[in-house]
Formats: structure tokens, sequence, C-alpha cells
């Protein structure tokens, strides 16, 4: 019905199928280990970003979120649920999709699906961060809460940190079986436990990223010995918290942005003037990280717009010219002429 | 690859051409005649929804804004740039778009084009307020700034309120010459004016919607005898006004949502504690609209969520099953196994 779309208003689109395809070309972990250098960059040069808590629309179920950045040239946003339920009823507890923008212009460049990309780099943010933050030479990791996270957490680890076993529990065994069928041939030792107890022992780096919504107690103070480092991922929202405020009153504790994590984190459990350090500082070189082999450090990640930012730029660096482009922007010849382009195209001011 | 996409995955896209193709079918002006009643159901609704200022990420060139709002069964919102020197290199100064999502799971259930249906949204918005608030039989307009808004701006007013002539005006005759081809046979009388002050003469609604971002003064005092109403849809984000603050002193002022119009509208030209009305208790009957024959109404608008949420339900209720589907949430058999979609895609762990 009309002239076909210009190329100001293509945007390209990287479908479910084609994410899955780009994964797979490059094999997980060198996406994970390539996608944490992109987000290591983007940490470092943390002040220069605009940043914002996400905004949230919390209804009974669940929440939906948007969590924009930008670094001044480029602007990043991404869509994200959290309905826990969802699982119970065949559907992602966590759905995601987002958009690369030209700060320039205003105008989106990339529009891509975001659910398997977030559970990518929510995997590699963790790793990164261990880099910094786990004991030297760690190689036996729990994962307690063995949902659609535990595979990426598991290969990240192994890619970035160095990790050659992993002990899963969670409080239903078939999610532990299905990790556990999923990782072989992986190079891990797998080791599915009974308890979240039996699954700490003898690791060094302990995730917990279970899914509940509630004040939970994934682990207590007795289970937390010295040297070890934790990776508490699932606690991400106001009233949902996974460890027992014992251990943080222990640990050294980093964060990716303290405005946020007060209000989502584990920390939402302590004070508002409870220390903390900025994973970034650690990254830039301004604060120190682990201070010494004894220490319990605890990355309290709940996820921030920047780790979306960088994952966005790594898709579209590897991407190439492959994907659909959508018809997305209207793309008048005279871009004061919006209303003649729907004349051009047949419309009429009456039916 | 892959198994072909579950229909839990699949989100309906309405793209460019999709939308001119709706708006064609449909007629311009019932279109906006029955946006309009969406967009006035969800204004007499307005405690119902949960409501913030836009986010907003500004730039020297301009700004990217995300307009998200919920009434619990549906949220929504819209991604929209506002860059004034985009015309002068043949950009739309604003494109947009736009994502309807069901509360209850956070999957997305509609993904369009919002460019010209925020054109379309806007011009609705005008003419249902002015309904409340112009003074009765009002027969002239008008329009001072001739873009991308004008023609359905024209429109909308003829559909809602009566409008039978338009009288344009622009710093650039071009402009105005476009708007005055495009309406040829529209039913309306539209006069070419050689100033704003010529273009006010007998009009009883003055919209103003010029581009540039900066203190204008589009309207002055002496410009705005008795009984006008005007509405000014131009200034919109902080630092972009159009009329001089001693009309602001002698109006009865309305507007959208108070906190996000104190920053960005023609009131941010005045103290915190300036007087305004919420349009929404006007339509709700909690708040008298026009005072009387000879007061001067002004519609200060920058709009808001609410509006595009109306016009998002609005496009989702005509489309029918119409439209293409994108594969956009991964959509594993067990919600847990996300890896495991990866694996079964062909995905290796190490390339």
């Amino acid at each position: 019905m009309s002239a076909p779309p210009g190329p100001l208003s293509l945007v390209p689109f990287v479908s479910v199928d084609d994410m899955m395809q780009l994964v797979s070309e490059t094999g997980v972990e060198r996406f994970l280990v390539d996608l944490a250098g992109y987000i290591e960059d983007d940490f470092r040069r943390w002040p220069a970003f605009q940043k914002t808590p996400r905004v949230a629309a919390h209804a009974v179920d669940g929440s939906i979120e948007l969590m924009p950045t930008s670094d001044g040239e480029l602007y990043a946003f991404k869509y994200v649920n959290g309905h826990p339920k969802n699982a119970r009823e065949g559907r992602q507890t966590v759905c995601a999709f987002g958009v690369l923008a030209d700060v320039a212009t205003g105008y989106p460049v990339l529009f891509t699906e975001m659910t398997i990309l977030t559970a990518l780099r929510t995997a590699a943010t963790s790793a990164m961060a261990a880099i910094y933050l786990a004991p030297p030479r760690a190689r036996t990791m729990a994962i307690i809460g063995n949902g659609a996270q535990c595979e990426f957490q598991a290969l990240a680890f192994k890619a970035l940190v160095g990790i050659d076993a992993v002990r899963l529990y969670d409080i239903d065994p078939a999610a532990s079986r299905k990790a556990a069928r999923n990782l072989v041939g992986a190079g891990l030792a797998v080791t599915v436990c009974k308890s979240a107890e039996e699954a700490v022992l003898g690791a060094e780096i302990i995730t917990t990223s279970t899914a509940d919504r509630a004040r939970a107690r994934v682990l207590t103070g007795n289970m937390i010995g010295a040297g070890v480092h934790i990776n508490a991922i699932g606690g991400d929202c106001p009233g949902k918290t996974e460890l027992a405020p014992e251990i943080l009153a222990r640990a050294q504790v980093f964060v990716e942005y303290p405005e946020q994590t007060r209000v989502e984190g584990e920390i939402q459990q302590m004070p508002s003037d409870f220390p903390v350090t900025e994973l970034w500082r650690v990254i830039a070189g301004l604060a120190p990280g682990r201070s010494d082999a004894r220490a319990i450090t605890l990355f309290d990640s709940v996820g921030f717009a920047i780790e979306d930012f960088a994952a966005l730029r790594y898709v579209r660096d590897r991407l190439g010219g492959r994907v659909e482009k959508l018809d997305l922007v209207a793309d008048p010849d005279d871009p004061r002429d919006l209303y003649g382009m729907l004349l051009r195209a047949g419309v009429q001011a009456a039916a």
C-alpha cells in the first residue's frame, strides 16, 4: 500500500531463535567470557553513565521493571518481569527484551530478546565480580536454587574463575537433576545434594539463586565459614531476600548501585547506613576488594542497567548484518510531513 | 535450527505500514474520535493507575524518555525521543514505539510503532480536553507551529469539537503550505497567516505546537483576549516553553499530571505552588472546568503515559489477528530449563 520503508525506519531485531544461533556459533563459554569483558569495561567507566534505580510496577504476583541507562553516546533500556508463580503455569519467571539507541538522534539501533541474554549477562557479571572478590584458586561452587540461572552460573564460573566442581541443591530435586543432566560433558564435576548444608561443604564460592518471593533463609550463619565468597543473586526485589542478616553483619558486602540495592537486595534487611562497597570502585582500583584469606565476601547482586547496556553493546558488535529488520520508525520524506505520509499511503480524513 | 516458537513466545507486532493500514481502514477522523473515547475513559478512572513522571535521559541535542503506567491488569510503556535538530537532518523530531503487557504474567501482548500513534493520541487528547474547556460553539482554531502535529490537531478539533476553520502560522512558510495542501478536501477552511498575531485573530481556540527547545514567546499577553482556550502542546521538557508567563497568570490552567507538568510544562515558569486543576478531575465531575464565557482556559499539555496506555488498548482492540508475530519471549517446555532449550538448539558449552 506504500513505498518500502526507508533505511532510517528499519531496526535490526534479534529474535529468540537468532539469539540461540548467536550463542551456538560463539559457544556458551566464549560468549560468557567476551560478555564479561564488555561488562567489566563498562563497570570501570561507571561515572560516565546516567544512572537511576529501575522503574518498577509491582503487582500481587510479580513486578515489571524498566532499566534505562546511557553513557551519552548510546542509550539502553531493558523491560523485564519477575513472576515467581509463572513457572508453575509453564511460563518463564523472568522474561525480558531490550533496546539500544543512538543518543544523538534518539533512534533505536537494536531491538532484541533478552530472556536468554539476561541469563548470560547475570552469570557473566557474577563471575566477573568473583574474579575480584573470591578467594584465589577457588575450585568448588555450591549453587542453591537450580532454576533457569543455574547452568549459566556454573559455566561462567568455570570459564572465568576456574571452578571445576559444582554442588547443586534445590527444594525440588527435579530442578537439580535437570541442571546435572544439562551439565554432562561440560567439564565440571557435578554433585546433587540433599540439603543446602550438604551443598556448601567444601565450597569456596556459594551462589544463591532461588526464586521465592519471601524473606527466606537459604543460608544461615552457621553454614558460612571463613574465606568464602557468596554470590547472592536471587534476592532482587522488595520483600525477597535469601540470607540471614547475621551473615551480612560478618561479611564485606559489595553492591552494584547502592540506591537500588538498599531497596531490593539482601541489605534491605540492614540499616540504611550499613557499609557497602560499590563493585565498580574495586574494578577501577579505587577501593580494596577481599581484605584477607579468611574474609567472607558477599556480592549482593540485584542486576543493574549498565550490565544490560554492556550486553546490548556486545550483541550489536557480534551481530553483523544478518538479522531481520523491523519497520519500526515512521520515516516520511519530509520529517514534518507525517500526515502527508499517511495521505500518500491512501488514508482519507473521513472513512 | 530449533522447533518453531510456541504460542507464549509470540508477540503481535504493528509496523509503521500496519499502523498506516489500520488508520486507512478506519479513517483518520473516526480513529481520532474512537481513540479520544478510550483516553476519556482512562482519564475518568485516573486514580486506578500507578503513575510516575516519565524517566528521561537528557542529552545536548534532545531527550529519550520512557513512559510507563499500569492499571493493575494491563501495563504499558512508551519509548519516545525528542530531538528538534532531527528535522534538519531528515529525521523525525519525535519517534516512538511501545508495549502493552499482561500484569498477571509480565508477558508482553503487543509491540507497536508509536510515532504515528503518538501524533494521533496527542491530537485526540487535545480535542478531548477542549470539549470540557473551550468556549461553547467554537468554530475557528489558530495553529502556531505547523510541523508533524498540525494536521492531526486540525482534524481532531474538527471531528470532536466542531471546528470548521483553521488559521496556520509557522516561522517557516513552507510548513504552513505543507499543512494547507494536506488539508485540502478535509472540510476545513484553511488560512495561511504571515504572523502569529494574524493567526489568532478571531480564533476561539489557539494551539501552539512549536518545536524549538527554548524559552520561547510564541504567544504574548496582548495576543490573548477573553474567552479563548489555549492548547499548548509544544512546551514539553525542561527549558522548552511557548507562552509568556503573564498569560499563565491570567488563565485557568489545566494539566495532566502535576508532578510531571511542573518540571516540563509551561508552568515550569511559575512558582511551585502555582494553582492548577488536574484535567481528570474535570472529566470525572470532581472539579469545575471553564468558569465563564470570558475566562481564558489553558491546557498545559506535556503528554502523559495514561494517554499512551489508552492508545495501546485501542490499537489492541481494533487489530484483530492480522499482524506479524515476533519470536520475542524464550519459551522452553520446562520454564526452569532455559539452558536445556539452548542445548537442544545445538549450543555447545565450548565452541
